[in-house]
């Protein structure tokens, strides 16, 4: 199959950067200082990948995503990194083999998890991020909890999200630095092997933490880009120009590709179209203008300005070399971790 | 099942307000006055009701809306809204017996219509919003070009989104006068029996098509609401409260609850949790502040900013009557109508 079969709105990846993006990754934080968010693509084959260059450690934000993954034969050591008030369906994943580490933050998770059937979990602290996460000063005694009542500790986890797009490097790096030694302070009074956090903007900097929970570097958003992290634009969506009008009077041409808020994560603002200006976008449509517009009928590779919410929308991922329409369509992957 | 019951984040639409939705809009403009939109509900279970209530056309924005409501029975009357380059399958689904009507506003279009065995068209009118739909002038040239090339011409369609939201109805109306008149110059080159267009903003205003396109009515949007539109929020996403924090210092206290900008549309901004202030959204969070705040456990509906695009990503919707817990789910029907 060419690109030029695939129906549109398409979801294509750049089979090399991908690869790069995971190679130079791989070389940052190998093996299992890398735990690899699935949610940034929910993509099991692409998680295949990630295993295959070393990291057989996953992290999930949905139960979807873990059932996914042990459905796929990656369940070596998955974490699921959020909480959850009902766990019932990890307790069979973890009865059947898969190894399922789960994030508690209150007596209430820490009830779900027994309650569900979890052996394993993890303190959730907050480092500075309004988000989950138990202040630090309670942590010891949430994993105390956890061990009285049979669970095994593994360790503490926190996300310095909050920190993630800093543009001067060396405040985030400061920062980073502040966050995790709040975790370090939990983690003296928690124990375990595990200090887990960080993430696509700060995984060169977070030396703290042993295991990095970056998600985006695979196939990169714009604002990382922007952030100065070094990793390639591996994802566009690929758009059929449906409508074109010609300027007049005073208004000015503009063409109409046929992606919109239901094939783009829309929360960073509109997505870019390489060359035009982006007017704005309706369901099904991008309305945008430039000196010279595309003619109706041409293929344009649309930039979302948020993977991770755009991948959510669509079904499948199509592995692509080249820019042209007839370049090979290498592979197809479903995205297949959707949903809750 | 019990709404308690039911997995979070999931699609929750009060029947009571769905039902009175349907029987106004019915009432309003019966039978084929609407051409009920499908692309704000993508669930044929829906539009059964929908048809049940007397509107048996129906508008599509997709090819797959095209073939899945065929698939469920709603084939008598079905207009794409919308240019496409491929209408390869739809011509099946003329042959075995759906009438499907297509919009073309180009002769690029008219072609693939032509290539994709379609028999009926459109002609797709810009009426001010700069989307698709050629200039009023140039309608009647392509009708004649598709009369020549074997098409029936049904009409035009002409559709004045840009009006939808005007806050002053008067102006709205206004506007959406001489938005109309454009369609019916057009109209007059063209010829046939459909002159259609409107939203759920103008359906009430719209007196010059003779069928009006709404979609959001059945649902609705908190922006509509706001806008003056006479229809009850039908929708809600269920959420559950993940973790809280205390307020510490001069830090208030929030809460987080398991919905995201991948259960919510986002579009149009933040969603709103009752009583409360959200504070920002993650791919799987909404942290919120205010005075009287939920505990871990506890669940919540929440409002996204934006149906549309909300529905898009979620599987199912369930129904449900009544407020608390541990009110029934009277029904749960697939969002069959995803993608492309």
């Amino acid at each position: 199959m060419r690109i030029a079969d695939l129906t549109t709105p398409a979801l294509l990846v750049d089979v090399d950067a991908l690869e790069a993006n995971l190679a130079d990754m791989a070389a940052a934080l190998p093996g299992s200082r890398m735990r690899p968010h699935v949610k940034a693509h929910k993509t099991t084959a692409l998680a295949a990948r990630q295993s295959a260059v070393g990291h057989t450690g996953f992290t999930c934000a949905t139960i979807r995503e873990v059932e996914g993954m042990v459905a796929a034969g990656l369940g070596q050591d998955l974490l699921l990194a959020n909480e959850v008030l009902d766990a019932r369906r990890l307790g069979p994943l973890v009865d059947a083999g898969a190894r399922v580490t789960l994030a508690i933050d209150s007596d209430r998770t820490l009830a779900a998890a027994v309650a569900g059937g979890v052996r394993e979990v993890l303190i959730d602290v907050n480092v500075g991020l309004p988000r989950c996460g138990i202040a630090p000063s309670g942590a010891g005694r949430l994993a105390d909890a956890a061990r009285a009542a049979g669970l095994g500790v593994r360790g503490v986890m926190g996300y310095e999200g909050h920190l993630m797009m800093l543009p001067d490097v060396a405040e985030r790096a400061k920062l980073t630095e502040e966050a995790m030694m709040r975790l370090l302070a939990a983690h003296a009074d928690v124990g375990g092997d595990v200090v887990s956090g960080g993430g696509t903007g700060t995984y060169a900097l977070n030396t703290w933490a042993n295991e990095i929970q970056a998600g985006s570097y695979a196939l990169m958003d714009t604002a990382y880009s922007a952030a100065g992290v070094p990793f390639r634009q591996a994802l566009t969506v690929l758009a059929t120009v449906i409508s074109a009008t010609a300027p007049a009077g005073e208004m000015p041409g503009y063409a109409v590709a046929d992606v919109g808020l239901k094939s783009l994560g829309m929360d960073h603002g509109n997505p870019t179209v390489p060359g035009a200006q982006v007017w704005f976008c309706s369901d099904e449509h991008t309305t945008f203008g430039g000196d010279a517009l595309p003619e109706v009928g041409d293929r344009v590779r649309v930039l979302p300005a948020h993977v991770d919410p755009t991948v959510a929308l669509h079904e499948r991922m199509h592995l692509v070399r080249g820019e042209g329409p007839d370049a090979e369509v290498l592979d197809s992957w479903a995205v297949d971790l959707r949903g809750w």
